[in-house]
């Protein structure tokens, strides 16, 4: 069995998500909107599923809306909040995921100002930077709460008072973050959140968009009463039950889980280190997601790494999955500070519910002398070599 | 085991959908997106289901872009249309879906001039009104292939020509039609189509929208390269490998599928006409899906039928499932000529792949007397009454 260290691209589906999906696949099914009894029990279910979403980042059940996932969401945040809005600024950062960054730019295009904050060495986006950049004529404030490359969390919550001042609406893209951390809208004071089915054990193609106030915002697909008038379409039942399951052993499970992956990922983290000089990790040490370790390997191309590893049954990711197969080095390590050759020299590796100890000490055995290897197979791949 | 006669609102899983998901479930996961051996696995499950979506329709899988669901599928088609036009005008339809409807709306509410064409009394759409819609500044004809709620199949293939002798993209709405009628973009000549995956067995949460140049639409969905970069996110897999699968079993069965299912509904009509005086088909005699019978039963609301029948065990709908719950009469029969008081007295029964003889026969020892029972119950239900 490969082992499987890309948890953030999307983690393997949870025994309780997967046995959801298995008893519906035994109901005789049904359109959650019909009145029939067929249509019931899909709304029922559908329901249960909503409030076990809820109860996991502290909502009511009606300000959680079913999407196709945290792209969709983040399309629906930022689209949804601006499209009525007087103001013409959006406020966010340059490390964003390209689900925030394209309808950032396609605003652009059409006349807004967006203010994209760098963050610092380890990735972190300063409040006082945010603060000076609302003003009055802001729309939106968007971030990520945990970001995806290299698990920097954002001190988020002292931001909420300042929204409100300047009337903004407050999105968190918590994608990465919701059954990691304990995430809770009313201590973060957000207006949207984005969450998103497959980062926590559900399958692909759910996810959910927390809406505080369904009236601030405009639907982005149109014709149907569904999901609060905010997302018209037939629900992804099967998602959204399975999104409820996992999203409820997540949170029965996450002090246990949390601990356990952290110090799966440290010993990765000290082992890898003692074994290959020069290594070095991208965020900070603390106020970072645990699961997640962005290194950068010496003297090697990522690409290299990632594919060598591969066959040696190690899968992990360059950065954000979305993004793989591009050629353009991670925006975020640049945004960082990084160089184009180091952001090249680096991949993420990220762990979760299924990652056992016996994979860890295996990953140590593989990564090292796969990184010797490829490092002495690539003589020529100097810091210039690297950069092209 | 209640009788499921609602399959326009979404059939039931096909057999070969429950197993392509069931075998999934076995698998580890993995995102299409990622470069690893799971990633491949992903992408070579997806990639096989487009083709098989692909098949159904004449389309060459790079064609292929799945959404997540009908819904979305139109409104890709008329926002992505329409977004870089030069026209102006949308030329469709009073009796389209209302994911139709909507975008349109929110397209005359920016400036569009929306032409909607009116029916026949039998739900059809004569090409020469079409045709006579057409000019210059039109940027886009959206029409469905065969009516949700009546059945009515209309004759589009004449119009390829005059779409493209005006410059207007054609957007051809198949939800409906796919899996129950030989469907074929090239002798269609369309250049968008909509598909729904739980109309034709698959879960509910999959769509796909045929897009013959990807060049001429801008994506609505932003921040990936995924779907040809028309729809960003990482694709419900799930739900796309059993939409192949239902595809591919769709295509397989049809002919054997739809002359059963055509026998069944007219001994349905047949039986149901003979017991209950004043019952009136909606549609035509012929060029209707056969699959799909909606009929005013004179003296009754439809309401309290679908209620009474629901309570016997026969599951039907007053129209679309997508608007089910709201109390306008059908806007599809009231364009079609017919009174609110008939549009309120009128459900939909639609078979599917599922329906048995034996349904058929309970249905129709069932439907009757129902009738006879609350027609009886609702004396003062005159026309004026239902038409409240």
């Amino acid at each position: 069995m490969p082992i499987y260290l890309d948890h953030n691209a999307g983690a393997p589906l949870r025994t309780e998500a997967r046995a959801a999906i298995a008893s519906l696949l035994d109901e005789p099914g049904g359109n959650p909107a019909s009145v029939h009894r067929a249509g019931q029990r899909a709304r029922r279910a559908l329901e249960r599923a909503r409030a076990e979403v809820a109860e996991l980042i502290g909502a009511a059940p009606r300000q959680i809306t079913f999407t196709s996932g945290g792209s969709e969401s983040n399309n629906l945040a930022i689209f949804g909040a601006t499209a009525n809005a007087r103001g013409r600024r959006v406020v966010s950062s340059a490390i964003e995921h390209s689900s925030i960054l394209a309808p950032l730019n396609e605003l652009d295009a059409r006349g807004f100002e967006i203010i994209r904050i760098a963050p610092d060495r380890d990735g972190r986006i300063a409040p006082a930077s945010v603060v000076a950049a609302l003003d009055e004529n802001t729309a939106l404030l968007t971030l990520a709460l945990a970001n995806a490359e290299v698990g920097t969390i954002q001190d988020l919550a002292p931001l909420r008072s300042h929204a409100v001042r300047v009337g903004a609406m407050f999105h968190i893209d918590a994608a990465q973050a919701v059954g990691r951390i304990p995430v809770d809208v009313e201590s973060l004071g957000c207006d949207l959140m984005t969450l998103s089915g497959h980062k926590l054990g559900a399958p692909a193609g759910i996810g959910v968009l927390y809406v505080r106030d369904a009236a601030r915002i405009a639907p982005t697909i149109l014709g149907g009463p569904q999901e609060n008038a905010l997302r018209a379409g037939t629900p992804n039942l099967l998602g959204a039950v399975a999104f409820g399951a996992a999203a409820h052993a997540a949170a029965a499970l996450m002090a246990e889980e949390s601990a356990r992956i952290a110090g799966l990922a440290a010993r990765l983290l000290m082992n890898l280190s003692a074994a290959i000089p020069g290594l070095s990790l991208n965020g900070p040490l603390t106020g970072r997601l645990s699961n997640t370790l962005n290194l950068t390997f010496p003297g090697v191309l990522g690409e290299s790494m990632l594919i060598a590893l591969d066959l040696e049954g190690v899968q992990l990711s360059m950065g954000s999955a979305c993004a793989a197969g591009a050629v353009e080095p991670s925006h975020v390590l640049i945004a960082m500070g990084r160089s184009v050759a180091e952001a090249r020299s680096s991949l993420r590796i990220s762990l979760g519910w299924s990652t056992s100890a016996e994979e860890i000490d295996a990953a140590i055995s593989i990564i090292a002398p796969v990184w010797r290897r490829v490092a002495e197979a690539e003589p020529a791949r100097d810091g210039a070599e690297i950069a092209r």
